[in-house]
Order: C-alpha cells, then structure tokens, then sequence
C-alpha cells in the first residue's frame, strides 16, 4: 500500500528554456493570461508585497502543512537559479511561512521570488533584500518545523495546479501559472499579442473607439442594445 | 411589455457645473462623506491601485456582466473631459475589467480616473500613465465582450446608487458619490466644514482637549461614565 | 448591582520602562512574536496604512461601540509621549473612528501611532503627518459621538487581549502585544534571537542550508520522507 | 438647501395589485429572477432563517443606521397586510435588529415577512411563530434606538434598488426584487416559463438530454469543442 | 524566566451556582445578552450545528493549536457535569477538532455541549447522540496530537474573553458568556427583562405600535425626522 | 500549437469498482478523510443543500465560466448510475448554476448528487426530489449558455484536485476526493478506522479518557505542560 500520499523530496525538476522563461518575464502576467486564453491565473487574494516587480521562473514546488514550513527547507536544495519558489498548503494557514532568513537562504541560490497560499513575514526585509514575493497573508506569526510535506509535487495554489518547471509569472497583477510544455508557445502568443496591442494603444491614444476599432458596435444592436439620447428618450 | 430592463445607452448626461466638481476634488472624501450627512460613501471594499491621488468627475456609468467588459466600450462614446468611469456588474466578479488599452482610450477623452466595483488590470502600467483606479479587486483575468448591458443608468456600486452625472469623489480614503443636484450644496457645506476643522486643527495642535472643545466631558458624566485613578480605584 | 460593565475611565496607566519599550521597537514585531514563544499577534487583517514604519509603544486602550468615537476623545487625555493608542468596537464596525484631528491632537501629546480594530481615515494626511496607524479597514466613512464606553481597560483586538500599558509593537509584518511584566524578558529573549538569527544569516548567505544547519534532515528521513531524483523514481 | 437626505417617513405606499403579488409568491424567487431577464436577486449572503418557506409582498423599507433599530418601528405604522418589510443600514452591521417582539407586532399588522442586509435575532422564536426572515447575519446583539433614518424611501439591499411598494419574492434560494411596475409583466413572464419548463422536465424526466432540447450540441461544435473517447484519444 | 506563557493544566474550576446557571440556559442568548448591557456575544460567525437547543453551562476552556486537538484530550479530566467545553485556537484553523468521539466521552462525564473557534466534525453524529456544538467552520479534516496549549486559563473566542467558570449561554442566534461574578445578577435582570417583556408582547400582539409603546414618535420629531403623506409631499 | 487549452468532451470515464464505491458511502467523509492520511478535503466552504444524507460515487467533471453552465449540458450524456456531477468554474462565480430541471435530467441517468464550487438554485424542490448537493452558494440567479468549457478532465473544487473516475465521499461534513487508484486501499484503511474508532467509542463512553487511552498524559509532561491545582498554584 505504498505510494498512497507518502511524502517524498523530488530532486530533479525540468524546467524550460531559460530564454524562454525570461522572454515571459517581460509580458507581464496579463499579457500572458490572456495570450493562452484566459487560464492560469492564481486569483485576486495572492498579492505582491512589493510594487512595480515583473518576474518569471521555473516552479519549484513545495506541500506544506498549516503553520509548519519544514517542507521550504528541504525544497532548498532542489532550487536553481532562476526559479521561483511556490508553496501551496494542506488546508487554510494564515501564518508567517518565509521571512528574510529563508529569503536570504533562496536569494544566495538565485531563487527569484516567492508565491505562496498562506502567509509571509519580515517583509519589511525582504523589500529591502529586492527579494520579492506574492502571498495570501502578511503576518509575523511564526511557524514549526514539525510535519512531513512533499517537495516538486504538483500543488494547487489559488484554486490553479503548479506543477514543478511550470513557468511562474509574476507582477503587480498577481500570479499566472503556464504549464512547462506550453511556454515557448504561450511566449510566441504573448509577443503575437503585444504586438497587436501596440497598434491598438496607438489607435486609441489617437481617439479612435474601440467600439470601432473592434466591430462592436455592429454587435451591441444584433443584441438589442438601443441609444436614447436622454433617459427618458422615447426611443428608449 | 417592452422597457423593462432593455438594454439602453444614454448618450447625455446632465454633468455639475465644472468649478463645482473642480471644489469638490480639493475637498477629499472624508469631508464631502461627512460634510453631507455621512451619505454616499461606496464601502471600504472599494480601493485606490495607487496612493496619493485625489479627484473628483461626473460620473458616466456603465452596467456589466460578469467577465464582460462590452459595455464599457459602449460607456467611452459618452465620456467627456472631467468624467469619471464608474462600473456595476450584475453579479459579484474578480475579473480585470479594465487595463491599458481602455484606460489610454479614455484617457484620450480627458477622463480623470475608473471606479470599477470588480477588478482592474494592468495596474502598474495605468499607475505609470497616471491615470488612477478604484477597484474591489486587482485581476488580471481578463474578460469577453459578449452580452449586452447598459449605460447612463444608475448602478449600484459598493451597495450606493450611482447616477450618470452624479459627482464622484475618490482618494486614499475611498470613493464618495454626491448626487449630482446636491453638488453645489456638499460644496458650500464642504467648504464650511473645512474652514472649522482648520480651526479644531490649530486648537488641538496646541495641546487643547476635543473633550474640552466639543464639549463632551458633560456628555460623559451625563451617561454615566465614572473616572477612576487606578483599576481598583473604589469609586469605579 | 453596581460594577457590572460600568463605563468607566482609568485615568493611570503603569507602563512598563521607557528604554524596555524603545528596545522592542528596534527588535520587529515578528521577532518579538517569535522570542516570546510565538504569542500575541493581533492577526493578518490588522494592516499598516504606511509602509516601512516600526515602532514600540505603551497601550492606552479605548473601548468603543460601531460608528461612535467618543471613547477616544475620553481616551486622549490619559496619553503620554510614547503612548500607542488601541482602539476596539464592542461589534464589528468598518467606520473611519479616526482621521488627520484626532491624530494632530494624539501627536500634540507624543503619542506614537493607532492601533484600531475598525477603520480609520484622512490617511493620506496621517503619512503626511508622519503618524503610524494599523486597522482592519480604511474608510472615509464618519462616526457620531454618542454611546458611552470605557478607556484603559482590557480589550480584545484582532483576537488578543490588550491591556493598558501592555507593550504593543508595530511595522509592516503587524501588530505583536507584550503584557506589561513580559517586557524585560521579552527584550531579553529579542536581543538573543536577534544575535542567534544575525549569525545564522551570514551561513544561510554563504550558501550553507537550513536543512543542515538546523539538523532536519535527520528528522525529515525519521518521518518517512523520502528523496526521488525524478517524479518517476522507483524510490518513490 | 433643506431637502438633502433629511430624514423623511413616507406614510403612503403605492402597492401592486394583491392577486399579482400572490400570484408570485407561487413561482418562486428562481422562476422570478430568470423571467424577468436575470435581474433582482439580493445576492447569495442574504440568507433565509428557516427552511421550505415561500412568500411574496408589497415593500415597505426602512433606512437604518449601524447597530440601530429605530426606523424599524416607525416602519411599523406604515404597514399593511400583504407587506414585506425591507430593511436596509447606511453601513455594514451585524446586529440583531429584529426579533420576536418587532416579530409580533408587524405580524399582527398581517406582515409576511422580513428582509434585512443586517442581522436578526430571536430566530427560534420566529420559527416557532411562523413568521420568515432572509437575512445576512443571525446575531443576538441587541441595538439601541437612537439614530434617526427614513422609511418609504428607495433603499439598497444586497446591491439592488428596492423601492417602497416593489415586489418581493423570497424562498429558500434567496431574494428577488421586481419593480412594481413590472409586477404585472413578471407575473405574465413566469407564468410562460413555468408552463415551458414542466414541458421540458417531463422530456428530461423521460430520459432525453437538454443538449438535444436545447440544440447545444450544435453550438458546441461551433464554438470548437470536440468529443474525444478517452483523455488520450488523438482526436482530442 | 519560568511562567512566561508556559502550558498549565488548570484542574480545579470555580463554578457559578448550578441552580443560576440552570436558570440562565432557559433565558435565552438575546435575552441575557441584552440583560447584562449588550455584551459577551460571541459574534454572529459561531454558529450551532443543529437547531432549536438552548443551554447553558460552566466554561471548560483549552487553548490548541491550529490542526492540534491534544489539548481537548487534556481538558476533559476537568469536566464536569453541567459544563461547556469553550475551545479557542492561536491562529485561525478551519480543521475539524472534535468529532463524534470526543463527544461520546465528554458526554459520558455530563458535558452538555461544545463552543470552539474552529471547525467540528461528525457533526451527523453529533446531532444523532444530542450533543450540541457551536463553531465558527464544519469540516470533515483531521488534526494531529502534537502540540502544547493550556487548560482552564482565559481564552478569547469570537473576540470575548472567556475564563474557566464563565457561564456559557448557546441556542440558534448564538453564544454569550457571562463572566461567574456576575452570574446571579445577569439572571436576575434577565428575569426582569422577560417579565417586560411579556408585557410589551401582549400590547404588540393586541396591535399597540412600539412607536408609542416606546415613546419613540416625540424622539423622532426632536431629532428632526418628518411625515410625508407621498414621497412628493411638499411637507417632505 | 494546437492542444494547449482546447476545449474537449471526454466520453469515457474510467470508474473504481462499485463495491468499492458504495462501501466508502458507507464510510462517511470524516473516517475516509482520516484513513486515507487527511487528505482531499474540498473545504469547509463546500455545504450540503441537506442535512443527514451521505453518499459516494464517481466523479464526472465539468469545467465552466462564471454565470455559463453550458458544459453541465454536455457532461450529461456522459453520465451513467453512480455517478456524481463535479463542477469547477474558470473564476469565482456565485451564480446558481443548477437546479430542478438540471437535477431532473441526470437523476433520470441515475446520478446520486452534485458538487459544484458556484452556487446552486431550486434548492427546495432539489431537497423534494431527494437529490443532493453541495455547493459554494445558494442563488437564484441563473446563467447563460454561451462559452465552452470542458468534460471529464481533471479540475480544481474547493483546492483539491478531482480527477474524473475519482472518487467522491460527500456527507453533512462536506466532501473528500479520493484519487480512483486509491479507492481499494481508501476502503480497507477506512474500514480498519471504523473498527478500530468502535472499540475506542465503547471505552470512551465507559468513561475511559482519551488521555489515558491515547497514551498522551506523557506526552504532555515531556513538553512542559504542568498541572496546577488552581489558577494561582505556585506549581504553575
């Protein structure tokens, strides 16, 4: 009966063309959401400590009991430069997970950032570090280091599966998960798309409408929608 | 049986008097909220993106669906120099409503700022093109433009009824809304409220009790509030 | 019958030593919460309306009832330098109880900063003026001056007893409450945690793993982890 | 300037006619809301406090201020057999505005029901009275009556507009509010849907799928999805 | 440094008389609470699991951990018959910490019921022995036996401090404690309150308005509310 | 680049044995939860519609979009007896996605039940026809059919995984997801529970302590926890 739910330290990840995964970094985790159809996305409750951080990284995952960090300790090792560190948790916590000590230990491996479905400390320090993280909560209460977790398991962070090497973008707008061999396409999507949108920018910037621009006005009077140029306009 | 809930856009709004608006700007939220009765104010839910702006509009509204940005397309025909976009949706959503790309469009149109009782995106790029958002959420989901709502109709928003042409006041404190005929009245009584806080200000400033300069001391021992020296004190 | 729940306000507050309570502010508040033995945190829903701001303080509490600030007028007077007002609703309460007056008239007498359960507002003025607050919520809604409470006594906030002149300490991670005879040996306990923490900053720096240095790895094997170089891993 | 949200008691109410009001109180919230193009619904936290309960009633409303019951009694004297009373609060509270005694006097007045965006006591009582509440809270705290509000005015409840003498549907699946000049037409439209949905619960009941029904299986395949007969069929 | 939050045991527990406890349980939680000046409630997010009980009890209280029940296991030896096992958390949990065989053995030592800041479990179970339970979550997910808390020591549950030998009162709209002092009192004035109580029912019931019952209709003119007989009654 | 997010029906849904299945309904969530390493928990936010019915079956997925249930329409046909309907949306919806014709149409294909994390509608008449739910909400606002989605792939409910075939335990305590490989192992460790929790029942209600019984009395002395005979022992 082995193997049901034991936990295990998974050394090796594979992980995505280092291009790559800095050529998503610059898209931003709109861009990206949208370019691979509007998935991934962790949600509107896991936010940015910081403001005006734009990171991408390979995933290295870790599973997590409530107030307990144990399993961020030993998903050290496996870090490589590059990669963002994403800790999902086997039910609600609102504790303190990671502070600067476990910033500095990730940063000195070249770890670029953090995501995790719980809480966040010392984040004073880790503004200061430039280590930047997105988090549930920000709290000061500590943690033990008592359960046995996983390491490099697929977690589910936000409602979103993460799988370690899924590619983790990150910014302002919070987090988008892009599977491993789904990246250089979501890359190539995300460009096809930026490039779109600079002409739209430019078009709009100018005046024109996007109700215009996108055929939409067609579309509004298909479904009924009627102008009146008053409230109480008869022709309402 | 036509009329009921159809689908309308309202191209005109009846807007305040421009220095009306302009007054009312420099006032903040928490005086016109408290200069007017305590009224208006759209919750604590609804947040500023950015720190430090503080505007006031005439509101062009526009009613949503969830996940469905078309109407806020259809809303940017209708604004003018000095508007205020705010958006309702018809059922709780976390969506990104509104990013970049509409915010350079109504930018274009001399729009001062977006509340928006949903989420917004883009949030470091709007930051950077300073034009200010007030949100329920930050997403960067994005949305279809595919069902029909309406505009220039009043919304709901953070539980307040918003009219078009209503003035919207918004800064780190929250959003207010003063119904559009009352403008004149919440300014006069802004401006009122303002000169006698400078005054409360100055007197506290200088050591003086609000126990003392509202007179509230009376009012205590009135409702039975006793003063004890110490915890054990035998005549508390 | 007389004594049972009597508004009541204590005029004297022991506090405890002046250089104990400036030798936490420099410790963090998750720090404290950690070399206490990981008490006395007021919860992650507490937030700072400032960032990058840490600071220590005697509580002067006020016990007030939804949307009525008048404990605080009451509370004003019994405020010395190094004072930190807390602040608790006897109901849950989303108002702004306290804005840029109620804070020139707490700075006049030296105190620190706020503490509230509830909301607070003019918080673009209170970071202009340089006075700290924490609250659950931010809201520019006003309150009346009507119901009557207590000042220095027990309160609860964020789920934590406060008692008038516990040591509270405050910064970005949140809000930590020392019971006034803990101080001493709360800084006592600081100070070693901080000096253990500074040392093991240096090795985690350099690269070694708290996996090692914390001998976890040990304890991780006794639990039944086990290490799989690939998801696939006949160890597994 | 008098006039701006002076509190006001409207004696009159202008109601539907009572065969339309019963005749909805049979279709249900559900049948209601969808007839009436998917509008009205309270929203899903406005909760019944018993179990199998289905009414309809004219609306009277009361504005309420946090923690604060007094409107509640003068909404007392304004109502009439076949009302709902509707209660809304100028600001988030969870108190218990109303309980067994308001219970008994509004239902010996012949009110149905209660509807109220705050909380409610008494609940076994009322259950054991028959009288039927929605609400957002249960809660035993008590209010005091000391804050002036309005009755008969245009409220907001669960983010939607209910006006004196509007249609209120309530049951187990919640609230749903139809503008009494639409009450007519509602009753119409749900009565055309009720008669075609026991057409196709009986198909449906008989084993025929509603992809057939519906001619959804069509659209499916327009909007590019495609049937595949295991998860790693090459098709997919 | 001993006795600095160090885990106790407390085995002995000072209870209020049986009889005044007895005779609170058939008071009601509204009633009481309202009795003793509206406070003590436990906040309208602890709920009962089953509906229609009403009790009363001596407070056992424990301290846990989030996901660690160990401590209930401690706090059972120091129950006895007629108490309520009050269980308060460090830091939020939605865990399940006591099921159905945690009842079976507090029920077997005359426990009457269960108030916990965090989930329960087996609650079908429950309901089936009749034993009562109030808590904030349900949930079906298990805790470990791993860490030190405290017995019969002051805990915070619900944002009130709850000490050994409070007396707990529990039905459908809540929990409230009342502190062992003032136990006899708080049923004396409740008594009182049922006694005009009843009273006021007969008067409601016969059709006589709060408004006059109350005195209320001068204090609504004084404060400046109006009458209007239509909501455009120029009166108004 | 095609596949990446392509919208697919699934046919063919591999199920557990349906012994195996029935003896986990017998089960109940609680013990399946615990014997399988407290794991697949949906959450407590995940409620029955019902009280008292528990039920296991296989899991059909739908994967919808806010306020759409088109793709419950498709997952009907792959539907066979024992089944039960598992629903995820792509973002937060409160929409009720399902209700009596729905629940007509697959309790004709002989489906035990519904998990959705959205809402649900017609929850009385559901209740009437004995088909049970649980669900994220209870709504009467129904929703369009207009976006694809996906059948019988894996999808995320309340942070859990739940895969199709899996099986789905769900009772008064909500609803855990057994992984279908697990399912054997799953019943034999839940059934060595139940046996081993009978034993433990009869001793517990004789009056035995868990503290004793569990051996936990020296756990407690090895981590400090001491006994005082009273508040203010001096052993304390």
């Amino acid at each position: 009966m082995s193997g049901h739910g034991r936990p295990v330290v998974v050394r090796t990840v594979e992980r995505a063309d280092p291009s790559v995964v800095d050529g998503l970094a610059a898209m931003g985790s709109a861009t990206v959401h949208e370019a691979i159809g509007r998935r991934g996305f962790l949600g509107p409750d896991i936010r940015p400590i910081q403001s005006g951080t734009r990171i991408a990284g390979s995933a290295v995952t870790a599973l997590c009991h409530p107030g307990d960090n144990l399993m961020i300790h030993a998903a050290v090792e496996t870090c490589q430069p590059g990669d963002i560190l994403v800790v999902a948790v086997s039910a609600p916590s609102t504790h303190g997970f990671f502070g600067d000590l476990l910033g500095t230990s990730v940063q000195a491996r070249g770890v670029r950032g953090l995501v995790i479905d719980a809480g966040v400390r010392d984040t004073a320090e880790l503004r200061a570090m430039g280590f930047p993280a997105w988090s549930r909560h920000v709290s000061c209460q500590g943690t033990v280091k008592a359960t046995a977790g996983s390491v490099n398991v697929p977690v589910v962070v936000g409602g979103q599966l993460v799988g370690p090497g899924d590619v983790v973008c990150a910014d302002d707008d919070g987090v988008v998960v892009v599977a491993r061999p789904e990246a250089g396409w979501a890359l190539e999507m995300s460009r096809q798309r930026v490039a779109k949108e600079e002409d739209a920018r430019e078009r709009l910037a100018a005046g024109e409408l996007g109700l215009d621009m996108y055929g939409l006005r067609r579309q509004l009077v298909d479904m009924g929608v009627h102008w009146a140029d008053t409230p109480d306009d008869p022709a309402g």
